[in-house]
């Protein structure tokens, strides 16, 4: 597992320890070719679904209609690290090569999956083939998502041979995912693995400011509508709302879409991208309420004008209190240290929770890093999270 | 005049009565070809020098050395209007038809321009063309300047023909430019013809905000490098900065680069292109100084820092103080109203102005607004002020 890691981190490598692989781009469809070898030589049938999601199925049941949903992502952030997503399908891959290995039959089969777009980067929103596959999303949605170019998912799935015809047969149990934590409380408790209860809700707002476009130059001072200042006034009022009110909320605005872009014209359109974390979801509604209300008194007359292009919350999300009850255990009896904690981040996990039950676990992540090069879990805690994986997998298969 | 005006405004129109022709692409060409075929058919000879200036010479002079150079420039803003640029091309054209068709023989040659690249808008800096003519940017260095996706202005002309090996013979003696206004005072105050004395100094910063890429959900909010914060609030700072102590002063911050600009990893990088424009140069850098000071103060410990990317004055410019009273005798003689003012807009006569007597002309433009579909002239003034730049360049051509 470990080697293939390092040839995964090749496939898209930023030449800093870091990898970028946007859905459905080269070098996302590199690493999906790789797997699919992976999956062909560990004896797993291999099934590709319309919306790009790859199903390596190893028929460990007599029955073979029932399956353990096991992995994650292979897509990652343009600044990604090697271990997001990637960790997770990988550690499945080997839980079911030693399962299949270990000569026992199971009442349940085992797939590996890599779920399509989780990142989000390329084709907004996140969580795409995870949602499709749980039925929140309809296919022909998420084929129609666009990136800034304009190409579609399912344009760019078939530029690269993944926009599949097939569809997974079985009826799934369970789903896990094992992920590194991108936060830094295993770090601090010095655990092994962490136990996830729940996710935290997520509010995402987009907002465009509109101003009038003219020359940066000679128009009076007075007659500017500015979208950018406008858009710079927003961003700094939800950092200073969020520092003085914002006591256990995370919120962010890392995108920002300005036109026409230009040094010398007073730009036009200016689009942010807002998001607001928290445990509950009322806390989300209340923190975004209070910023755009707050926003509507502060725009000034005359100014830039600025609309909600869209409002979305995603609720917050309880996994298996099944799955975490027996991966205590299964903790407990290995000797492996583990920690009940929550997530702030989306994963596929959580979209599959809307239709099964479903497990997310952690490693540790140095510094809570993510997102970065600098993402970076040790050996010996990437071996132990997928013995503990393994484990668990096979207890979740069953007794025939 | 007015019909090719509206042909010209046909190439590159954006829809809502503006146009879009960024320098050395498509509709640049095809307005380039366009006048190409309007010089010929004037029975002007064509010369294309190696940066892309255009020049239609017209034989008036018995000896054929000394020329007087009149015209603007074809290319515009992304948010362009159709007479930035084009009108001065085109009142040029027509004043070397009609002196043409007088029959009349002069001391100097008449040379229309189309200067390359006047706006910047693909390519940095702006006043490419007549920058290289004036011998203040090296050819070499024009033709190297590359646009977003990496093509440099050197590729982009050769790829719709005009790169040139043409070098204009004659030793110009004057240079003439018409242009809208971009400014409310020839409006405000019923004037019909503006005689530019002076340019206003500019001082264009650029700088680089450096935070830490990671995960926008889990990330500890007191753990954030965030860039594109640190941005927003240089903006909002220039901006607060400007209206508490900049009376008199023009600034802006239109232009913004953010990396990698996904949703879900905290800013890494975020560029501002920032500038301040007054009369007098020390105000410039007075102006300048005192923001990048008081920027360096507000950036906070353990967030993003920030570096000076470049960092250039563009010194105030006179303009031909003998054209100005020689247009407002022209003025007075003709009945046409006229206002001396400055420009605060850079235009192709600046440049020209490092390296002959140059003088700059403004006809109103509605409300001061352009790089806008909204720029608009009235035609009487269109054609009041091509009348005045026949009757001025008549002038200038001087009897044999």
């Amino acid at each position: 597992m470990l080697a293939e890691l390092e040839a995964f981190a090749r496939i898209g490598s930023t030449g800093a320890g870091g990898v970028c692989r946007l859905a459905g781009d080269a070098a996302d469809g590199e690493a999906r070719d790789l797997l699919r070898g992976l999956f062909v030589e560990a004896g797993a049938d291999v099934v590709v679904d319309p919306v790009g999601n790859m199903f390596g199925i190893f028929r460990l049941s007599e029955a073979g209609e029932t399956a353990v949903l096991a992995g994650s992502h292979l897509d990652s952030q343009p600044t990604g690290g090697r271990f997001d997503g990637t960790y997770g399908v990988l550690a499945a891959l080997a839980a079911a090569r030693a399962l299949k290995e270990s000569g026992a039959s199971f009442r349940h089969d085992l797939v590996v999956c890599n779920w399509t777009n989780e990142e989000g980067a390329r084709f907004t929103p996140s969580l795409t083939g995870s949602s499709v596959f749980a039925g929140t999303l309809p296919a022909g949605t998420a084929l129609a998502l666009s990136d800034a170019s304009g190409a579609t998912l399912g344009q760019a799935l078939a530029a690269i041979g993944y926009a599949g015809s097939g569809r997974l047969a079985h009826r799934p149990v369970h789903a896990v995912e094992i992920h590194i934590e991108q936060g830094p409380r295993l770090e601090e408790a010095g655990a092994q693995v962490g136990l996830v209860e729940a996710a935290w809700a997520a509010r995402k707002i987009c907002i465009a400011f509109e101003g009038e476009p003219s020359h940066t130059g000679p128009t009076a001072m007075a007659m500017r509508r500015d979208a950018l200042h406008a858009a710079a006034r927003a961003i700094c009022l939800l950092h200073d709302w969020g520092e003085i009110f914002g006591q256990g909320v995370h919120w962010s605005c890392a995108r920002l879409e300005n036109a026409p872009n230009s040094a010398n014209v007073v730009a036009e359109t200016c689009k942010l991208w807002i998001e607001v974390r928290h445990p509950a979801a009322d806390i989300c509604r209340f923190f975004g309420d209070a910023f755009l209300l707050r926003l509507g008194e502060i725009t000034r007359p005359g100014g830039a004008g600025f609309r909600i292009v869209s409002d979305a919350m995603r609720p917050p999300e309880n996994l298996s209190g099944e799955g975490c009850d027996l991966a205590e255990r299964i903790c407990g009896e290995g000797g492996i240290s583990s920690l009940r904690l929550d997530t702030v981040a989306g994963h596929d996990a959580l979209a599959l929770a809307a239709a099964m039950p479903s497990s997310l676990f952690f490693v540790p992540s140095a510094g809570g890093i993510s997102h970065s090069p600098r993402e970076w879990t040790s050996e010996p805690d990437l071996l132990t999270g997928a013995d503990f994986l393994t484990a668990l997998v096979g207890k979740l298969l069953g007794k025939p």
